[in-house]
């Protein structure tokens, strides 16, 4: 399996990444392939790369300032133009990228191209709740979606879960603000029905409007979202998580007898912080894009990218997309009952 | 002042709104008027009421199963229905409840009105930041709104600020999903015209779109959303903090090291644990209504609706829907630069 980073992407671009890029190489479960700037990447890289990685030259830099939809275009010879294209044309596996989310998701779309029938390409990272796991999708690429959409998210979600997580009937709950089912907006009634029908089918194991709260209590294994409301909750659980943390942080700090509590239970703290910590993950693959494309986090450390190249080979390795692709017809909505 | 206290409403009715009440008429603040079945308030209360608390009887109950629409109106003898009656007539400034939120909102609107010119009324609950605190306008009662009713929401979470928190110049943020001012779908790009319009008239601060993340990092005083979008963040931020406090509760409760530790920093996580907790504000009042009424969360227990009383209190003492009346006129948008 080949893997492509782009070297260019990212707060802490090229070190991070060409550091992410030479641990992975180390595990020696892929090739690697380090795209951007040649003289940035040697240097970063201390000079050489080992056996298993090489290099993809690319002259040009996608910055945060220039216009997502077309930067790709405009900058033929940048890191995400030159990876993408040799990701299209089958000279690697995998892409992984921490630049501008639509930047990466308008390469994605229009140069790698979207599984054929799927009508937009979602984010769906995986939380955790009390109990278990569940996908948010989409959480971020759709800021205005239809029900359609939210229908494909729903298969997606449930794909995602069965191929990478292992979870045999996921459960799909629909992000609503009650769990009655005439709850919320226009779109979401219309999901609903939409959901309602896929699973009397039996193409999907649809339990109705969820909760965020709910959610985090292990009511569901997918939960569907269009991208505006989807990021809300994903920010809102940053957000929360880095407030307590932080109050957290001052208690254990604040005093000497909070040292010597914190000294007591530092490594069970450490997990806990781990569980909602972007760079334990890592990354997450646009669903739906007919290539592994991984989009990681902006602010990623190497570490950060050490996991999201861990991501792009899972993906691969479990056929996601070829059963996407199988299954496209009753993903249709033209189709659907 | 008098406040009236729905006895029927809410997961622990009559025993908790009647010893709440029991508990504010103590303060010795308000008149306290408990509204419901006379059997079921005066058995709740021990027999008696003490000298500054009264009974309104009302026969019926509003259930969770009633249309919330129409509920007022089918159950006349209702303690929502005489007590917003009440209410609307003079008799009483506020009125307190843990009933439905749908048939509260739709009582209010329909009996007691909202205020002239209003469009409608929105729930904002106050929730901390790193640095402070900051009001989420609205967050359930409109799941479908226009940038109208926004830029109302606006206005309405900037004078509770003032009045009730006494922030000068509160600083108004737009729930998005980006910063850039085209960011997010066509009701954000719309209201965020708005908002720039009513700022450079010198009418509100408002400070651009902003993230959950930043809001919880003290970005804005006021956050405005649709009810949709603040609904979803408001319950990710709880069952966030619910998980993560029932995570915190293992590493406490989960070995002998983790007990002394909890023992060392007990009164420190008893603050934070509160700084999320429902019970502690108590209730919040419906915005833009012409008269006091406070929803209390479902779950209140009699520590929960003591506190609801005293934010009755202090909306009926701030003066916030007089000042609402006096600035009605350039709150419309028709009126608006």
């Amino acid at each position: 399996m080949k893997i492509i980073i782009d070297c260019m992407g990212g707060d802490n671009a090229p070190l991070a990444p060409v550091q992410g890029a030479l641990a992975a190489a180390k595990d020696g479960a892929a090739e690697i392939v380090l795209c951007g700037r040649k003289d940035d990447i040697l240097s970063a890289a201390g000079g050489a790369l080992p056996e298993n990685a090489s290099l993809l030259e690319a002259s040009e830099v996608v910055e945060i300032a220039d216009d997502p939809a077309t930067a790709f275009r405009v900058k033929k010879d940048s890191s995400l133009t030159v990876g993408l294209t040799a990701l299209k044309t089958g000279a690697a596996d995998a892409f992984v990228s921490a630049g501008s989310t639509g930047a990466l998701l308008a390469g994605a779309t229009l140069v790698t191209k979207r599984i054929k029938g799927i009508r937009r390409a979602a984010m769906g990272p995986v939380l955790p709740s009390a109990t278990g796991k569940f996908i948010l999708c989409d959480c971020g690429a759709n800021a205005m979606c239809t029900s359609e959409y939210l229908l494909q998210f729903a298969y997606l979600g449930s794909f995602y879960m069965q191929r990478i997580q292992g979870i045999e009937n996921p459960r799909v709950g629909l992000l609503n603000i009650g769990a009655e089912s005439e709850k919320g907006d226009d779109l979401r009634r219309e999901t609903h029905a939409l959901l309602t029908a896929a699973h009397e089918a039996g193409r999907l194991n649809f339990v109705g409007n969820v909760e965020g709260t709910d959610a985090f209590a292990g009511k569901c294994d997918v939960l569907v979202a269009d991208g505006f409301s989807g990021n809300v909750m994903l920010k809102s659980i940053e957000g929360t998580a880095k407030m307590l943390m932080g109050k957290l942080k001052g208690v254990f700090y604040g005093s000497t007898k909070g040292k010597i509590a914190g000294a007591l239970v530092r490594s069970d703290l450490s997990g806990m912080k781990k569980l909602l910590d972007p760079s334990e993950v890592g990354g997450t693959p646009f669903l739906g894009i007919s290539k592994c494309v991984i989009k990681a986090h902006g602010a990623s450390d190497a570490r950060a990218f050490h996991n999201a190249i861990r991501r792009a080979q899972e993906f691969v390795e479990s056929g996601f997309i070829a059963q996407v692709e199988e299954n496209i017809a009753w993903m249709r909505v033209e189709n659907n009952p």
